[in-house]
């Protein structure tokens, strides 16, 4: 039984909590490839994807993770709504929680967005990504990835390269890999990494070579190319011959490594085709597990668990 | 049992057919508090969201109260869509209506877009919102609020203030009212005052504070800012310090005097925030209100009641 | 039963597989006149609309196709979404295949889109018109409504005329009437004729009055009217002159001919209002003739009669 009302961010989630919800999606996961994916376990319930900026995967994880469990499911965007007419975030999810909405799923551009709305509604709040603070369910899936092919989390190497210090995924990986035992290692470009990053746990290495090496997980990160005009790394290429994830260097980690990528993935960018497509690869499962973490978080959250 | 096929406008309505949607309402309003919220009522269903104009909450409220219904709910928005290839509203709607479509859900910048398309469909037509002309839905969610707390909206003072020119909120409320029996007072600038509206049972008198004495409900209109770009009014300040709501001016009603805004306010333009967030309030109730009336709408015209 | 996995387009597909389809639409149709337009055939079956071209009826119909048979859909368009952050087709076909959709419904600008998208996926993928290549529900849809009328598509005389150049309605159409015995004639300015058309088994005339002439059935197509503007036929008006069907040259066709149209329909271009609106137009007909083929296109594919 997980303790809390809202998923806001894996900082404060207790080890025990994180442990509910993966054994809870794995549970799930086979729903996803059953004939008929449909268990009435929602039924009656409602549910909002409030997403303030864009997003294909986390929306359509969200939805159709709401439609296996039978609730009703309502995308609410930015454009051609109140929010064009100036209405404050606050007041538009009072006015969702009066309509009877018992989730509501948020993606927006401020740090802090969904802890904010968490104060003022009855709903259950998940975070679905605010600014450069948190995913907690990208998180989640990640980890339900990697138990699932190794049996623990406890005392993996993990690495996590690329742009840390805008990274809402890189921060809910730290702080959930850190809490379930084990050791992470970020790099980047020093311009892309946060001063105080170590009060997470994470330890900080100069090179990608050195965190890759005997690593048990390799997490690659999304370059977001418009850093790039303000002057964070020189060139995309510059980034690459550095930060750039080829077979090479995925070599350095041990041989059954696992490789992990939030994507969309720029091909050529944070990891060339062939990493991308290879075997070490589990792009496509942590797409998979994200419906589940998303179903078990749902189920845990407004199923009546609670 | 609702006597018409179509929800146009109140202006034409019976009072008895207000009656039995209100009663109605009542009725349903308890499935929102639900742990589950869904009866089968319009299982098979079908309801498109015709929305020409943004809208987030009338939508929504719209889409959910099919959904606690069990109706199948589509949406169509302006953009994407046959509009940008010049397609007729007429030929869009008998589109709508081949594909067996049982009610047409229609927000529309042309007053009498909605009748309009009455003529020509089998399907049931809701005006959600045409131009200036009506919002009947609106008007229907508050007189249920109304008549919720004071048990009847007979021998009621309504004061409505700010744009009554162009607020189809104002029309479809004094038409509403007005049939149940209320005296309905409305105020705003001069400018913003249909020349011609005391035709339609409204008095109306030159200052707020004069039609808010002695009220049983307080009705704010939302200001449309663009119009004081057309000369309607001097200043945002001019307008607030003669026709914005606040505590003083508020006082100046029956002490259980009723606050009603059709939302999204303009936090401090036309409510300053002590009242919106008053006691007086019935922002948030209106909001799930509007839910039941819609349920009870769509119930009553194509449930098989008719 | 059907004998592929995927509809691509009608170029490749057997008679006999048209003919299930067809059969199968005819017996659905009745679903969409029903009180309860439910059945519970795709319970449990997830179908996403992939648009990366503006449609509604398409895209609308699909949807109703899909509920009606209990299936859960997803909309997925092109703007704020991963396509935005430039992911490619087949990644985000991928991925939503990892997240347990049964069917992709895919309208894409570039010819072949959904071919490319079916070599990766375990999904079935239906084309719902891939850039001037095929749009093969909308002939099975067009088929199914001759065939209702006149009993048999063997020998009759379909006339099709305008851009044929550019449309993939013309192209299913030809494919899918040749193979089921119609002798389709084709007209239109012979800057909009494909050089190689007679190829695909029908026959260019040069008058849209010899092509009409004795006709069973008469097809007009959607004018785009951006093509004027590239020079490929010199004005509005006299395309009009020479390949606007009036009540007059429909007049040349068989007295019980049936018009037909894709839709929407430019007023006063193709086709004159007093035609649109004739007894001989099947328009409307087609339009609910479309949701009924969908329902049997996705029975089919995913239903699992294969």
């Amino acid at each position: 039984m997980f303790s809390k009302k809202h998923l806001l961010g894996l900082e404060y989630v207790e080890k025990s909590d994180i442990e509910v919800i993966l054994d809870t999606a794995d549970s799930f996961k086979e729903i996803i490839d059953r004939d008929v994916k449909k268990v009435p376990t929602l039924r009656g319930k409602s549910i909002v994807n409030l997403f303030y900026e864009p997003s294909t995967r986390t929306r359509t994880s969200f939805e159709l993770a709401g439609k296996y469990l039978s609730a009703d499911t309502i995308n609410f965007s930015s454009s051609g709504s109140s929010v064009q007419k100036g209405e404050t975030l606050k007041d538009t999810v009072k006015t969702l929680e009066m309509m009877g909405i018992d989730a509501v799923v948020i993606r927006h551009s401020s740090s802090g967005a969904a802890e904010y709305i968490s104060n003022y509604v009855k709903a259950s709040v998940i975070n679905a990504g605010d600014g450069t603070h948190e995913h907690p369910t990208q998180a989640l899936l990640d980890m339900m990835t990697v138990r699932e092919k190794k049996g623990t989390l406890s005392g993996l190497k993990v690495a996590i390269f690329g742009d840390i210090l805008y990274s809402r995924v890189a921060r809910s990986n730290i702080f959930g890999f850190t809490k379930m035992g084990s050791d992470v290692y970020v790099t980047g470009p020093s311009t892309l990494i946060p001063k105080d990053i170590e009060k997470t746990g994470a330890k900080v290495v100069p090179t990608l070579e050195e965190a890759v090496k005997d690593a048990d997980v390799v997490m690659a990160l999304r370059l977001q190319l418009e850093r790039q005009k303000k002057g964070l790394f020189p060139t995309v290429r510059e980034y690459c011959k550095f930060f750039g994830l080829n077979r090479d260097k995925l070599a350095l980690a041990k041989s059954d490594a696992l490789l992990l990528h939030p994507g969309p993935v720029n091909r050529g960018i944070e990891l060339t085709s062939d990493v991308i497509d290879g075997s070490q690869s589990m792009i496509n499962e942590q797409v998979k597990n994200g419906v589940a973490v998303r179903m078990s978080v749902l189920y845990h959250l407004i199923g009546g668990s609670r």
